[in-house]
C-alpha cells in the first residue's frame, strides 16, 4: 500500500495493537529494541533542534490525561497517555497510549499508532541508551526490582545493547517474578528469582527499579547500593512517586532527560531544585562526561520524554513498508476543490 | 456495535471522512447544525467548569500544527489542527483536523473522528449561537463576504437558527460565489450574487466576513457598517490575519469566546490589550447584556475555541448508535494480566 504522494495523503496509516504485536514478532523484540535505541540516540544527538515543552496535563481526582508533543522541524509527533491507578480494579489498564506522527511541511498526519506496546519498547531502549556511557565496564549482571509490564523489555534491551547475561528478579508479588522469569526463558540469559530486593542487588553492577508504587516509596535504601553501581530508576515518574532513598541520590551522579520535567516527576523531586544534574544528551554528544571512575554511583533518573516517543514513531514509520502491518484510515477530508467542502458532502449523498 | 462496557473499551469508534459525510446526509445539515448549536450552548452555560488552556502550537516557517485540549471533568477532548496556507498550491488542504473524545474517569479514548467537516459545522453553529442574543430583532438578510469552504455552513446555520431568509454573497473570486449559490439552491433561501463587498452589505442586518486572507486585510471599512448591524467575523483567526478596519472595532461592542486567545488571534489583536470585550458565555448565561439598542453595532470576533470542538465531539458521540456510521479501531492494548504485556505479544506470535 502506498503511504505517501499527494493523492493518498488523505489516508493515514494506522498501526493497531494487533499490527504492533505482529511487527514486534516479525522484527524480533531484541532487534526492535536495538532499532528504536538507534533512533533515540540519533535524536538525542540533535537535541537542541527540538521544540521541547513539558507535558500538557489534564488532572482529575482519579487520574491524568496528558499530551506530549515535540518536533524537530521536519517531523512532528505527539503522544496521548493517561494514568489512572484505580483502573486495574475495574479490569482496565492503568496506562494507555496512542500517538501520531505528522509532516511539519504540510501539517498532514502520516502515522497513527497504538503506543502502549511502543512506549514499553522505547522506555527500555532509552534505559539501555543511557546505561551504555554510565554502567561500569564489564557489567554482566542486572537486578530488576519490580517485575511488571516493563521488566522483560528492560531485560532484553540490556541483554541486546549492553551484553548483560544475568538478571536477578524481585517483586513484592512472587507471581510477577515467576511471570517475568517464564517470559524470559529460552532467550539465552540467566535468570535468578530472588526473595528480597537485598538479595536481588547482590553482585549486580546495574540495578533497575521499575515498581508501580504510587506513593513515595523506598525500594532501594542507601546500604543496598555499593560503589560503582549504575542505577536505572524507571518507576519514579510523577509527582509524589519515587523509589529511591534520598541518601542514594545525594551520593550519585545524576543523569536526566529534560531537567524541567524531571525535577517535577523524577526521583530528584526529593532534592533542592538547583541540585546539579547532567542532561543525558550532553553525555551522548560528548559534551559532558558519563562515568568517570569505577567507584562512582551513577543514576539515570528516567521519566520518559516526548522526544523518545518521537524517535519510536519515526522508527515505526520507517518499518511500515517492510512489515506491511497497518491499515489506511480515511481521516483527512480531501475535496477536489478545497473551497467546496459543502459540495463534497452533497455529492456523497446516496453513495453511503 | 457496542461502544461501551469494559470488555470493548480497547476498541475506539472511529468516524472517517466518509462516515462523517454519511452522518451529515443522514441527519441533514441544518438539523446537525442545530444539534451542535444546542451542545455548544449547553457547554457555554457551564463555562467555568472547563479546563481552559490556549492552543499548544508548533510553528514552522511554512505553517503551524496545534493541539487544542479541554475538559469538563467528565469528558476530555482534544483537536489536532494544522494551518499551511501554501498547501493549496500543492493540491493539499490548508487546514486538516481530527480529534479525540476521552473518558476522564478511566482515561480511555471513546471516539476518534475526522474534524475537517466537523469543524466547519461547529464554526457555523457557534456563529449562530452568538448571533441569537446579538443580531438585531427581525433580521432577515445576511451578507456573506468570502464564499469559500465555510460559507454554505454559515448560511444554513443562520437560516435554521435565526430564520435568515436572504443571503447576499460576495467573493473576490466570482467562481467561489457561483459555487456557493449553486450549493445553496433549493434550500428555501434567497440568494443574491453581488459584485462587491459594498453591494453585499446593502440592506443586510448581519454581515459575516469569512475570507481566507493571510495578511492584515480590510474586508470591511468603517463606512460600510451602518447602525444596528451585527458583524460575525470568522476569518481573522491568527496573528497577522484580520479582516476589519480598526475604526469598526472602536465603535462596536465586541463579544469573544476566550479573551486570552482572542487577543492574540482575533480582530482585537489590532486594539490595546485592555480594550473592553464581553465573554460570550456571560451573555448566554444572562450575566452580561447582549444587544441593548437597535443602533448598536455588535461584533462577534470568532477565532474558534477548544470547548466548541469538545461540544461537537460530544454531539457526534451521541449520534454513533443512531447512525451506526463508524468502525471500531483496535487502539488500546488490553492484556488479560496488565503486568503481562510481554506475554501478550509472545502469545500473538503465529496468529498474525
Amino acid at each position: 500500500m502506498p503511504v505517501d504522494g499527494a493523492q493518498t495523503r488523505n489516508l493515514v496509516p494506522f498501526v493497531s495493537v494487533d499490527d504492533m504485536m505482529g511487527i514486534v514478532n516479525d522484527i524480533g523484540v531484541e532487534e526492535m529494541l536495538a532499532g528504536i535505541a538507534g533512533y533515540i540516540e540519533e535524536d538525542f544527538l540533535r537535541w537542541e533542534l527540538f521544540d521541547k515543552t513539558p507535558r500538557i496535563a489534564a488532572h482529575s481526582p482519579v487520574g491524568v490525561i496528558e499530551l506530549m508533543p515535540t518536533s524537530d522541524g521536519i517531523d512532528y509527533a505527539f503522544k496521548y497517555v493517561n494514568g489512572h491507578p484505580k483502573n486495574t480494579r475495574e479490569g482496565l489498564q492503568t496506562v494507555t497510549a496512542f500517538g501520531v506522527l505528522a509532516d511539519v511541511g504540510s501539517g498532514y498526519p502520516v502515522l497513527l499508532s497504538e503506543m502502549t506496546i511502543l512506549t514499553a519498547l522505547r522506555t527500555a531502549a532509552m534505559s539501555a541508551v543511557a546505561a551504555r556511557p554510565l554502567a561500569p565496564a564489564g557489567a554482566d549482571t542486572m537486578a530488576i526490582i519490580g517485575n511488571g509490564a516493563q521488566a522483560e523489555f528492560q531485560a532484553l534491551a540490556f541483554a541486546r545493547l549492553l551484553g548483560i547475561r544475568r538478571f536477578r528478579l524481585y517483586d513484592i508479588d512472587a507471581a510477577a517474578t515467576r511471570k517475568c522469569a517464564r517470559n524470559l526463558a529460552g532467550r539465552g540469559v540467566g535468570i535468578v528469582e530472588c526473595a528480597s530486593a537485598e538479595e536481588a542487588v547482590e553482585g549486580a553492577q546495574i540495578v533497575t527499579t521499575v515498581t508501580a508504587d504510587k506513593q513515595y516509596a523506598t525500594i532501594l535504601t542507601d546500604n543496598m547500593i555499593g560503589a560503582g553501581v549504575h542505577i536505572n530508576a524507571i518507576g519514579g515518574d510523577c509527582p509524589g512517586k519515587t523509589e529511591l532513598h534520598r541518601d542514594i541520590l545525594l551520593r550519585s551522579d545524576i543523569f536526566v532527560e529534560y531537567p524541567p520535567q524531571t525535577r517535577i516527576e523524577g526521583e530528584i523531586q526529593q532534592l533542592d531544585p538547583d541540585h546539579p544534574v547532567t542532561e543525558l544528551w550532553r553525555v551522548l554528544a560528548g559534551r559532558a562526561p558519563g562515568r568517570t571512575s569505577d567507584r562512582q554511583v551513577t543514576l539515570f533518573d528516567s521519566v520518559g520524554f516526548a522526544i523518545e516517543d518521537f524517535s519510536a514513531l519515526r522508527y515505526l514509520r520507517d518499518q511500515l513498508d517492510r512489515t506491511g502491518r497497518f491499515e489506511n484510515l480515511d481521516m483527512i477530508a480531501d475535496p477536489d476543490d478545497p473551497r467546496d467542502l459543502f459540495g463534497m458532502i452533497l455529492r456523497a449523498k446516496g453513495q453511503g
